[in-house]
């Protein structure tokens, strides 16, 4: 807690084609939209709104991207950022490192991300040669909760996640994933204290170098704060399979907390994992910005619940939060991007 | 000036095979180091220190990059960055906005930058679209002086640049530019108007990325200050030839400004930009992170003129932009990066 004020927050960025599949994922208003969510929430953190992305993402009712309580935190606190790209399928204006990584396949495929070993690696030696004390690690990959349930099954975790839909898809993602268990020869179970065949088989770029970087910035006794809910519990439980044994913790949102269907309480309690929640107060306001959330829509995401966790330890009220939230959310309607 | 508090600074990277050519430059220990130069430069503006890069830039002589100097006025201000990769040859771990641009090839040959209208128009759109109401705007590219040299002999103007070797070897540069005019069968001044057309014959890709963004910017009423010297003022030479007529302005070190083969007061007088000149009074210490400027080398690059020149304008005294300066390279020799 007292490297925060210069923990260096990481946001990692990508795209799956799992994404693809009708009703597994609300980061964005279409699917034909939703492929420029990664990028458009790149540029909505680092400049405010995007750049070069053609879209604000929403979701298909129109509740706001996370990205923009990020990027209200990050106005208020001032922290450091590093993005970085893991498969982005479109170009972004927001300043990123390169990993190599290809943009996700269908985990319904034999290898849902064909180049796990090298975006892994890549993303370890970044962890390990960052020179910060301290970082949060938050992500952007619509489609991410189908493939973090994903890879918990390959490790024989306990396979549960949380969804930016109201009502979670479960029993869709659960066919999804069987499918790509099968389709990649293995068992549930089958790839435990072998990360890099999870996510190979059912993973996503993301995840990969999400839970790459973990594993360095261990190796450097780096502190990681896990900004985000499930899917970083999945890279966490990648960290723990890669033999991690440092202290790590994760701080979400309670929306997340607050979802039976994905139970992060067990899940981290599992892996060993602290667990920090903020109730941001959205229920204080009625504004577009925030009512969705309310209705449980989002629910997470590019690192919210990490950001939020930050300005509470930092003494900033929930109050200047929404209050910030509001005035980025009114820039990026006043000022749409030209798709 | 009064945008100075809110005023990103972009740091342009790349690399030309014109710095091979023997007795160019001084920006590195040796030819087969000084290709990682620029992806070091970014580096130490972001971190404090080479990450990926196996190597701290310094001259022959070892006279430490100047991205030094920026990162510890960086340190002081904590301005927001923004890097750019316009061809760089090596991989950085750097944040970094793709442009698409190629590493640049020697300026001997017929075309120094084949992609130069691409990159020329990726950079403007950049250029357009960053919300920042100012920027201000350096390079890090070995050789850049001689291919400066070579866009304002196409485009006509006053053909004199400084150099980071004590002595600048200007005869040697008019040769390669002679040679690689004629190897693109252009006159001195052919291009005059045409701005592409001289960065693409005699150019390098940085300058060509550089001049695009400072067009871009002056479209959209975005204030530019060129940080550096005579490749800055190249830079703002392809601007006026592009049409633009908006208030430039130059910030250069008193290195560069002492340089009578450099003649930047005449150049930026041609061009109608305004200068600025910053002594950082280096001849007050006697440090290795100085010693070696005192005598002449480096001088200036990395954005290094324009960050003195807001440390001066926020009130920042010199000697604590020296003592930082000190302290920053200090950790640099303490933990060098393991090649």
């Amino acid at each position: 807690v007292s490297d925060d004020a210069s923990r260096r927050f990481v946001l990692v960025g990508g795209n799956t084609a799992t994404a693809r599949i009708d009703g597994i994922s609300a980061a964005g208003a279409a699917p034909e939209v939703m492929v420029h969510t990664p990028a458009a929430d790149l540029e909505i953190v680092e400049y405010g709104r995007p750049v070069r992305a053609p879209v604000v993402p929403v979701s298909p009712t129109g509740c706001p991207t996370p990205a923009v309580v990020t990027r209200a935190v990050r106005e208020l606190l001032g922290f450091g950022t590093l993005a970085v790209d893991a498969g982005l399928a479109r170009p972004t204006d927001a300043p990123t490192v390169a990993t190599g990584a290809s943009t996700g396949v269908d985990v319904r495929e034999a290898a849902a991300v064909p180049d796990a070993a090298a975006a892994f690696e890549r993303a370890r030696s970044l962890g390990r040669s960052l020179p910060d004390d301290a970082l949060a690690v938050g992500e952007t990959v619509p489609g991410g909760t189908t493939t973090a349930l994903g890879v918990l099954a390959a490790l024989g975790e306990q396979p549960s996640v949380s969804s930016s839909l109201p009502d979670n898809p479960l029993e869709l993602k659960r066919r999804v994933v069987r499918e790509g268990l099968a389709a990649s020869d293995l068992a549930e179970g089958g790839a435990a204290g072998d990360p890099v065949a999870a996510l190979r088989a059912v993973g996503d770029p993301v995840l990969a170098v999400v839970a790459g970087l973990t594993v360095g910035a261990a190796e450097t006794e780096t502190d990681v704060l896990l900004a985000g809910g499930t899917q970083l519990a999945a890279a966490a439980a990648l960290a723990r399979h890669a033999g991690v044994e440092a202290p790590l913790s994760l701080a979400t949102t309670s929306f997340v907390a607050g979802d039976d269907s994905a139970d992060v309480a067990g899940l981290t309690a599992d892996l060993d994992v602290d667990l920090t929640v903020t109730d941001p107060g959205f229920e204080r306001l009625s504004h577009p910005a925030t009512d969705a959330y309310v209705a449980g829509e989002a629910k997470e995401g590019v690192g919210m619940g990490g950001a939020l966790a930050l300005a509470d330890r930092a003494g900033v009220p929930m109050a200047d939060v929404r209050d910030r939230l509001v005035t980025v959310y009114d820039r990026l309607v006043d000022e749409p991007p030209t798709p």
